[in-house]
């Protein structure tokens, strides 16, 4: 795609990543940034303003003492390519595309009956096409696909090596995805994706480190330390789900008893709450309703979730210090019954000044995984060309 | 020192970096390892060469297919100059002259009657000069010493904000140590000093990422993530001692309950060892002694103390995922009551892969943290000049 595609100068993928994440930002404010001299900034500028991928913005006239040439920021320009992005859950396929500066234009989703990867990658097929042939004609100007999914993903070979919610066991994904759609495809890890939108796209922004927490039927977290994403040496990191933070806590899936998960994922939830309503097939929305209406024991499996969250977080203060820490997540639906718990909890176990850590925790908008599956994409084409 | 003293050459701190953790090392190799060509490798090497600080070794003739010219490696003189580590405790101070490739030539302590500032400081001159004007005579090829204090410490300032241990506050220890010593001060928390000694000269060499635990009065960790310390964008890292493990478990002097700390640190060993054995006065030693004798409740809080701290490395390896555990400290004296404990509370633990992490655990000679201190001023000079 580069001029020099096996080797894109690093210069070049430093300028279009400062760009894109912190522009418009002038050729003076690159240089000091990036440790580069004008002239570095000027040269590995120019491809990208070449491909369409940066513009020069319209000079800002400087005045005053020390005025020198006018100021012409560099700018993203967002249309220039398109990205798709698709979330895979058991259930459903949640597909948007984005534009290069990961603005959603476009949504879909689809319901799987099954989840089998035959069926999920036909699915994919239609839904990718009803997103590109649909209003706003990407098609022509889109040629990545991120796909995310939930558990054990090599996003180097694409492959995804055990998925418990899809009961996937080494799915080639990479490779089906791109024979069904001719689209080139990124796989990564559901979690991972969300890390990186944030670090790129959201409050993670300029942070060297930052932790990305999710809430829902698992407890994930993602990890920037040094201002790139931990993965771990022997491929695990960020299981906060499996701290284990109460010796005579509930048995978790994981083997263990305990884990921050067997309390406080979306399954322990509904368990707990069935068990003090007496309601046997009371779902995750009626025990939302029951606590909103004041029952108090199901306000207490609530409030026990919180604080399980609230430890978990707490135990990443105290160990790595991010600088701050985003919570979010499908289950934050239920976002009024957890927040004072987890902020509680947090605030009892942070260890002095790793209690000054900000929390922001919020619901997290349908579409957002997928928007995470994109982005990757969009890192994808910046680091490779 | 160097010829540009104010702006080392990236270069030239990386080469002195790595012949210095993995050499003997070629050119040829030099420039693989750190991505720079041959000639910015011999230009870097010049001047260390020059001031002394490496040597060519002998030629070592290669013969076969492809031979070349044949490879000088580039070694350490290790007594090119020679480095004071100090690690400062309430009760002692214990020091140690190391060459500049972290061995220990000499070592030597103090007893201090009292761990006011004024007082421990007059002792640390003479505890220096001691050192320095000994057998081996290191005055003349010794600049540099490396203090070490448990605690709250600020590396940039060489001000102990709070030492609990040494009741310190806001004490100016680089400053003072200098006035007193004639020598250049480096000042860093003792278990990071230790991380430092173990990255360079240890277990860490070459990883990625590890991490060490500390076991004794506290229960500390120091933690590499992408080749460098993790500090905490607050200040706050590497608190495993402060994880809590049991919601119901002991209450805690940090204002939380069950932490690590509370139920593995020396003191929760020696109340708990109190109570079960019934002597008010039973110390460390005793309760060591009473379970190396069978005493079968005495066990069990060695037991739990070793589950506890198993815990904790679980949930370093779970969130952060480093290539491998250095668990050590005075406390692991009593290795073979916790070793046992310490793996079977991480394995059981341990999420998937993170369980293939391995363990080191071994007792810490006398000196080490002195070492470890030492080790701290050596990094000064590579990182300064
Ligand atoms: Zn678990
Ligand atoms: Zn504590």
């Amino acid at each position: 795609m580069f001029p020099e595609a096996d080797a894109v100068a690093p210069a070049v993928t430093a300028v279009f990543t400062a760009v894109l994440t912190e522009g418009p930002i002038s050729r003076v404010a690159l240089a000091r940034r990036l440790d580069l001299s004008s002239g570095a900034v000027t040269k590995a500028a120019r491809p990208l303003i070449d491909l369409g991928y940066l513009e020069e913005l319209a000079a800002t006239e400087r005045t005053g003492p020390g005025a020198g040439r006018p100021a012409s920021p560099l700018a993203i320009r967002a249309d220039s390519e398109f990205f798709v992005g698709v979330k895979i859950t058991a259930d459903e396929l949640i597909g948007v595309v984005c534009d290069l500066r990961a603005q959603v234009r476009v949504s879909a989703h689809r319901r799987l009956p099954v989840a089998d990867a035959d069926q999920v990658l036909t699915q994919l097929g239609e839904l990718v096409d009803d997103l590109l042939d649909g209003p706003g004609d990407y098609r022509a100007r889109t040629r990545r696909l991120g796909l995310a999914v939930s558990g054990d993903v090599d996003p180097i070979t694409g492959l995804v090596r055990y998925s418990p919610f899809l009961r996937w066991h080494d799915v080639a994904l990479r490779e089906r995805a791109e024979k069904i759609t001719g689209l080139a495809v990124t796989v990564e890890n559901d979690v991972k994706a969300l890390t990186i939108a944030e670090h790129w796209f959201g409050e993670g922004v300029g942070a060297e480190s930052f932790a990305l927490v999710t809430v829902g039927a698992g407890i994930g977290c993602g990890l920037v330390v040094g201002g790139r994403l931990v993965s771990g040496a022997h491929g695990v990191a960020g299981e906060i789900g499996h701290i284990g933070i109460d010796v005579d806590g509930p048995d978790c899936h994981c083997g263990s008893r305990g884990c921050v998960e067997a309390i406080a994922g979306a399954g322990a939830i509904v368990r707990q709450a069935r068990l003090c309503s007496g309601r046997p097939s009371l779902t995750f929305e009626d025990a939302v309703e029951l606590a909103r209406h004041g029952d108090v024991a199901v306000c207490e499996v609530f409030a026990r979730a919180g604080d399980a969250i609230g430890a978990g977080i707490a135990a990443v203060a105290n160990l790595v210090g991010p600088a701050r820490i985003v919570v979010s997540g499908e289950g934050l639906a239920a976002y009024d019954l957890f927040e004072p718990h987890i902020r509680a909890g947090f605030q009892r176990r942070a260890f002095g000044a790793a209690a000054d850590c900000p929390l922001s925790i919020r619901p997290l908008p349908f579409e957002e995984w997928a928007r995470g599956a994109a982005t990757v994409s969009i890192k994808a084409l910046v680091a490779a060309g």
